[in-house]
């Protein structure tokens, strides 16, 4: 959805920042400061944020806590940079993740930190897996996105991002997501027939790596009774289940990792995008004890310890996740958004609800409308985006602090903007 | 070099951390603060740092006046984390790498902000030189390390790394490093013939990538000639040239970039590491305007805009690089650096001095020595460590900005170090 | 199915043959003499085959009007080994295969002489695709079978084989063949969603590869209307369709080629086993005109004219194909086929037809019976074979020459073997 | 080099057939019989063949003893194809191929009968020996040439022909064959210091293949030290040694095996090409009993029985090889071969003698040079070929069984067209 219309301010940019950048076409402005759910711009404008980082800022931006944490750390020349050393800050967020986190749901994962990217935490899960099952075979899934680097992206679907490799991407197998086919066609029934069948040319699986919700290919949520079936294949199979949990983990969701009330338990997870809390970088492998086969730095990386992310990760963890107060405003949230979007949905003929928890979206049916929508949006203060193969759906990542009449603000806003859009098309469905 | 001895201290790193921590292996203590060239451990010991985060910490621990500034652009909420659109910050980190740093060395490169880690610089660079050419083939060297995700990782030599993909690594070959077969061989040679022969099997590359001094890889030093030569077969062969600059540059080998006094201009250069400064990830693709070839996107990654690494990366651009005093204190200290590792290279038979500027080492011929006179310098408060095939190195990666008497301090106890061991083996050979 | 008994006369294959060796451990006996549908042991004892090379001898052992004309050829000293030179017999084929098969067929293909291996043509025909469409990804089905060499093993389903390769098989995607989940299931609608799908993770194919009928993967037969649907969905994804007809072709599916009466038009055919008509390597890759763009040797082969096999094939077609008469001998034949097999499959509760034209089975359910039966059968003095994944097929592929008697003769000695097997196992079904 | 000038008698060639067609274009005629060392074409007019199927002829076209011996087949109907079944023909070859080939050299290898193309019996050994030693790493030469099939191809150096893939070709490293960087360096070095260095970047290998003398890629004669050196770095490694002694086996090196005279013992050869005798497709590849792994059909084909070439391989084996006459004739004859090659090198600056044993040429600096002196001697009645990356070589490969009067005319051809086409050009040098 590019909008290029680089101001004066924006020169530098044109000049030396590389044609690869992509989020600034959409929103042609400089953005300064950042506090909850809102932006503002150079020009002292602000905005209502509901891209939030694309699922990075799940607790707004600049948390107070966080904030000072990291300011007294730094105060205090608190260690910033350790390689893999032992740190007083790791130790501590070690400590709240195994106490609030992984305790309570009775995981016993091992915390492997990889480089500070998402992606980086896929291709760890990746060798991981081929490494304890000595196969090469990975299945993904339609519409997948696990990351742009070479092994993960051999797991992305979107052909945009594949054509960047300029080289063969190798052991994957592509299986249909849930509902791919449409809500009558159970697509693990393939699944399972390729997998038991000794002649199908799916070669034994090392892995099944699978977003429950498929963020950036378009808001697809699979259904539990799916995702269960899914990880009873895969262990009949000898393969480990992947949950790549990176955009929809956090409590995206509705619940801090994406599959909780599903009732399986994944060999390995992935985590980035927020579980710093606070924007920075940071990427987690969970896995389980009897998987965790690396030797010493057998996956390495100069920054797989980000001691200020461990900082505010820590009090993200502590401050939300401790009780289940955040948990109960998710439920409320969810319901506004829900409420909104399915105003959204009355508007386009054909229009569907998609997404799941705190990470929902309408598929408005081109891409081109989306487009128009969420610019729109923008020019009335709000930041959305699209997602989707063709961009058709837009999808609302708002913080998931974001007080309810900040909500409710944003929602309208994205609705005014929708019916200004249709109208000019003569396209509005009856409310 | 494991001296893993876990003390209570340490419980939940055991209890929950994945097995593939490292460094924290050799150095059995929990760090808290850290100031310039300095470490403290929570027992409050302070250790002399010649690690460095790997060369992630060129201008030392929480350097003042980046600490001020990022402490600042906290404090009035500043945006934290903006994906990849125009910010502040980000425009005048530009302007000042433009003005310092790319103008006056007749560069007319473009940044492009890769995912914040060394590997997703060169997964960037490889995937773009493929693009550009329509090639597959990347020519890489012996000890060449250039990450672990799996595009980067099949141009790492080191066979650990390597056999951690689990999977084929493909689309590069492998040819021997400056001086791989001793003074007299001119390996580019063997690249020359294999490039022009028809019939060599080395398909054409998309191009050449090379660090000038390998870290990794025990610390080679590529002259200037030969990395000259490499530069035009790369232009012969239509394919462009990569210098990764992750570990060498920053200052590390005594310029900005390592390649300054070559005469050779590349295609594409990596930076990562010190490139924040504060030791926050971060990492840059810089690329000459004609390959700057990705669409909006096709290359991204969620943390490719590091807010808090960007007010830093400035001001370490505008505090060392602004005119020439840092480089000239750079020489004092490599002359130092130099000196005293001349004395340990006189202490083991058969030893040899490797690498250069600021980036410095001794082969002493086996990596049980080398960890051994390692372990004994981390008793006596000095953090170092090895490189090489064989981590056969002990390699001085001191801060950039030690100051001259705790260089020499250092230095010192590694000398006390080296001799302890050499005593306690009866290896010491006449000084 | 291996009945592994050797004798002393065959000493010599367990000490000297490798242990690849398969057929012979299933029919342990010396086969000396072969003429038209029988076989003659080094003890004299003849056997039906209803084997015959895998569909390789469909016009018999040893046609008596063919073996004259190789005789006759050898006897003036008629070259044997052109390379690619042009010799008469290579022209007199050609004549041939134009006048009586492509011409007649409205088929301008070129005729690419491979390596004589139905591989080789397979082979071949990849890379052409890949070389026409600058793509690298190939489409392959469940269950199909197209031979074992790096390239074609990539688009073989069976495990067993894959596994042999040693090393990762890449650029194809595996996609459900007819029928693979039921009648119900229309599996062209989920490879026109991928295809369109620009986020599936299915790169834009090069190519579809598919057998009319799967051979080796269970005498799978697809329908006409799924063949014109994949063929359309190639078409409009600017990939070439592929047909391998090396099993079932030269009649064995009732038509010259299997495709015949289903309203496609192949871009590339493969051909094999029986196109020299007398068993002797042979192989084709038919090429549409546009698509003929290897350079001279770009493929190349030492073997890639077989002037002996030139002279039998062309006498082949010449016989069998010049006129209607012995399709019509094939429809009767196959009736034949089809009724003995029903009986068949009336003894087995639970078995299925399979297959078409002349090229029919049963899958009774289990591999352990179809050895059974298929061993029993050859104590009786028939030779037959199973197929499919779990070689759970009983594999009828007699030579189409055979005359009606003998057919009728073979098919009993089947009955009378399953009887047996089935009495003993008290498995057997009212009749 | 092609000539292509297609008379009326060849249309259908141009009509039907590939344009993938090759040597066609360099002796435009139709030949129709060859006896012996002599061809004769449509018109008539026969040549002398110095080209004899690429070493597929060694001895000589329609051998009156093997003839007979087919026909004889023939008559009584001898089974023609047999898949893998035992046949009598097939123990008689094996128990020929002991007597007389492999036990007196003391080899234990077991006979493996592949697809009957070099390409298959690469494809075999490749595939074993990742399967014997669990690795993928294949390690082939500069210049090498071990078939056009995707696993094979990865090994060919020849970049025409890797260009053919369409596909990234993978699992093999390539190495500087002997002499390739001069006589002056040993290139074994190189290929210890990598195997050895465990950050070279080179995966232990499977296999290190190699032809002692390279036949497609210019008649580079490997020294006997360097391939016993490859040897014994193989073994150290713990990588099987396959020689590929399809062009240079069968005598063409003055020995039956290539290697016979180098104290090594490959774990693989393969061979092909001249291995009937009579031109016939047919293929082996020798396996010492310990690693001849593969399950029954694991490796599998349809030809990999061709009953008619094994008649012939035995009177071949019987005929030549019983005793030493041959081996002795071969001695004569490569005088005489090397006599007139010298003679050839001496009118061309700068010409160098190419090959060994029999397969001798002369790098006369340009492939437009060669090609015209090997057009000009079709002109006079002699077919030649050229090989080497730039086709810069001239090279004799005449039937091992060519008289010496014929073998003298046939040179005295070859130098008479070379003096043609160098005094048209002015360059003959003083003779």
């Amino acid at each position: 959805m590019p909008r290029d219309s680089v101001t004066n301010s924006t020169d530098i940019f044109t000049r030396r920042e590389s044609e690869a950048r992509s989020y600034c076409r959409g929103f042609p402005t400089s953005f300064e400061q950042a506090k909850g759910s809102e932006l503002t711009d150079s020009t002292g404008r602000t905005y209502i944020d509901f891209l939030a980082g694309c699922s990075s800022l799940n607790y707004g931006h600049n948390d107070a806590d966080m904030k000072a944490a990291l300011i007294e750390h730094m105060n205090r020349d608190g260690i910033a940079h350790g390689l893999d050393l032992h740190t007083g800050p790791k130790a501590a967020f070690l400590e709240a993740f195994e106490e609030h986190i992984l305790a309570p749901r009775g995981m016993d994962h091992r915390v492997m930190f990889t480089g500070p990217t998402g992606a980086n935490a896929v291709e760890a899960a990746m060798k991981l897996a081929r490494k304890v099952t000595g196969r090469q075979n990975i299945i993904a899934f339609t519409n997948g996105f696990h990351g742009v680097t070479l092994g993960a992206l051999a797991a992305t679907g979107n052909s945009y991002h594949r054509g960047g490799a300029g080289i063969t991407l190798h052991g994957v197998t592509r299986m249909p997501f849930d509902r791919y086919m449409g809500e009558q066609i159970d697509t693990t029934e393939l699944l399972e027939k390729m997998l038991k069948d000794k002649s199908s040319g799916v070669d034994a699986p090392a892995a099944i790596i699978l977003e429950t919700v498929q963020g950036e290919g378009g808001l697809n949520a699979a259904r539990p009774e799916w995702v269960k079936r899914v990880a009873e294949l895969a262990k009949e199979a000898g393969a480990l289940l992947i949950i790549d949990d990176i955009q929809a983990g956090c409590g995206r969701a509705g619940t801090f990792f994406s599959f909780e009330e599903m009732g399986v338990m994944p060999d390995i997870v992935t985590m980035a995008k927020s579980v710093s809390g606070f924007g920075l970088p940071m990427a987690l492998t969970l896995v389980r004890p009897e998987h965790d086969v690396f030797g010493p730095a057998e996956h390495n990386g100069t920054f797989r310890g980000n001691t200020h992310a461990f900082i505010t990760a820590r009090v993200a963890i502590e401050k939300f996740w401790a009780d289940g107060a955040f948990a109960r405003d998710l439920k409320r949230r969810e319901a506004i958004i829900k409420d909104g979007l399915e105003t959204l949905a009355g508007m386009v003929p054909g229009a569907k609800l998609k997404g799941r928890g705190l990470m929902r979206g309408v598929d408005v049916g081109s891409g081109d409308l989306a487009g128009e929508i969420c610019g729109r949006a923008f020019d009335k203060g709000l930041v959305i985006e699209t997602s989707g193969p063709e961009d058709e759906v837009v999808k609302i990542l708002a913080p998931l602090t974001t007080p309810d009449e900040t909500l409710t603000r944003g929602i309208n806003i994205l609705l005014d903007a929708a019916r200004d859009v249709l109208a000019g098309q003569n396209k509005i469905a009856a409310e």
